[in-house]
């Protein structure tokens, strides 16, 4: 069993967990969407929608704490539930934050550093954070951000929407996380520049794309109050994986034209001498927080052309076929494995059994 | 910097995050509570009110993976956060979880049998499950239990209506679940009983206690849907520390009544052969996970006697002077200190610093 196969089977069961027969009070609210979207929808009364996201980060899982700044955890821990609230269309609105700590921890500068980072990105988008709870933990930070949203009636922005011709976008660049990520892991560090260096200056902007992204909640407003989007998913696992995950729900398939994808420009400075393939990266590099999503023909028109500075690109269509994905990169037409990040692969598992 | 010091000034800190000066959309609800309430409120525009917890709960720290079977850890997650909902006076409606789990706890039957303990319990309140995360951990298993729920216009009971001449009431029976966690600590099993045995049956009742607390669902909705209660909150630290939790937002003091304080009777049966002391177990013991509240002298005819099978018991009043919280004993009253949980202790760092 892998996460997705476990987010499939929850969502089996969450659905089969009927309702008591008997209930105290009338219920006033109802749910829009089942388990294994980016987030949660409650449908109000009045017609507004409630829309509810969860992010769970692990220590020397998601992150690692000599690389990753407490501020910047704190940015992270809120960008990566804000990235979800885009992708469903919604405003972010409310935060809570579960905080589990080493003891050592807590009686260092980290707890004032990691807040800061977080209402620094709060602030910015006027989240404000409204409860949470604190543990002690043995030995690992471990963080879960609770982020909630609003959107109009019917302006929610579901996986499921996608249809055949409707043309796929992204927003920004593609593959600077993943890139960012090989770097840290090489030993390069945000502390070391030399502002001559264009190398360094490279190098620097990729391990910010990884350590603080920034979540498209400009682009995530306007795509839903406007009813440009059919569906959207934000690119966390990566896109071959997050397009997957798109298709199944929609039960459609997609083509993708490998020359538009619009590849991080400092990716592409730095891929000959560093060894990085960047396709590859794009492709299947996660955590670039960028938004992934449909638009219908009679939309195209309307949609502007950047939000708050960042821009779009057209890469591809929806195609027919239920989970078909393809590349079509120059003269040959490849099919695209989802080949993101899971937590509990399945290979490893049967490896690790076997 | 305990946990109650950083709560504090954490909610400082929620509260200067000032809103952004323009906004795309304007706001249709707005929050009603600060940091530091069992959950937090959102008011939506109809007048219905979301009510909104989180707790986290991290293995070796809040509980033992070889005494805490995955089924009654599922349990006790969705436990938790039901119990703070009902101590605002509210409806559980929707759960998310985020689990964190090490491989080899994700290839066992671990997972089954916990969302059999978390949809058994979510079943009998018609709690929804509608999303969460999932994430790797190095070694320890870490749960983040979310609720939702709801209440009507102004039928939310926070810790700070409580007023002088209010009289004190706590649900159920109290010490009951430390005694139980001092008895897994000296080796008593669920598994080991014999039905003949009185006092074996005891030692099961006070393990239940702890390892699969009932929460108050029924009261918390009755208390605030007929607005029978001035101020609420759960027993989670224990009677003496969320007592003083409870003085302290309102500004006001205490008067308890030791005669009246109801022992959990298991507790009773064994405290003598097993040099348990039922005062201080009920006074200090924590997550009873009973409803501690307050009554203002014009609604105590309306109380009902009973809710769910769950008695009441009125074991104090409110006084004037604000965190003076006194315990009546025989011919003595005392000044009770909140020594119940906390995990980051003032003195144990103070002790590790030095």
């Amino acid at each position: 069993m892998n996460e997705f196969d476990f987010i499939g089977r929850l969502r089996e069961r969450a659905t089969a967990n009927e309702p008591a027969s008997s209930t105290l009070i009338t219920h006033h609210s109802s749910l829009l969407t089942s388990i294994g979207d980016d987030a949660a929808v409650i449908q109000q009364l009045t017609g507004r929608n409630t829309v509810i996201t969860t992010d769970l980060l692990v220590e020397d899982i998601d992150f690692e704490r000599a690389t990753l700044r407490p501020r910047l955890l704190g940015h992270r821990a809120l960008a990566v539930s804000l990235s979800d609230i885009a992708a469903m269309g919604a405003r972010p609105r409310w935060a809570l934050l579960s905080i589990g700590l080493p003891a050592e921890v807590w009686d260092s500068t980290f707890v004032d550093e990691f807040y800061e980072g977080f209402f620094s990105l709060a602030q910015r988008y006027d989240v404000q954070l409204v409860g949470g709870d604190v543990s002690r933990t043995p030995e690992k930070i471990v963080i879960d951000s609770i982020v909630l949203g609003e959107c109009g009636a019917e302006r929610e922005i579901l996986r499921r929407g996608a249809r055949r011709g409707d043309q796929l976008f992204v927003t920004g660049a593609l593959g600077g996380s993943a890139a960012g990520l090989r770097l840290l892991k090489r030993g390069a560090r945000l502390e070391v520049r030399d502002d001559a260096d264009q190398d360094a200056h490279s190098v620097e902007q990729l391990l910010l794309r990884h350590l603080r992204p920034e979540p498209r909640v400009g682009w995530g407003l306007v795509l839903g109050e406007e009813r440009l989007a059919s569906a959207m998913i934000d690119i966390s696992d990566g896109l071959s994986s997050d397009l997957h995950h798109l298709c199944a729900e929609s039960e459609t398939g997609a083509l993708i034209d490998a020359a538009r994808l619009p590849i991080d420009p400092f990716v592409a400075a730095l891929c000959g001498r560093r060894a990085l393939d960047p396709l590859l990266l794009a492709l299947h590099g996660g955590e670039d927080f960028e938004l992934l999503f449909t638009v219908p023909a009679a939309r195209l028109a309307s949609l502007p052309k950047t939000v708050d500075g960042v821009s779009i690109t057209q890469i591809g269509e929806i195609t027919s076929e239920t989970g078909k994905i393809c590349v079509a990169e120059k003269d040959r037409v490849w099919e695209l494995e989802p080949k993101g990040f899971d937590h509990f692969p399945r290979t490893a598992s049967a490896e690790r059994k076997g």
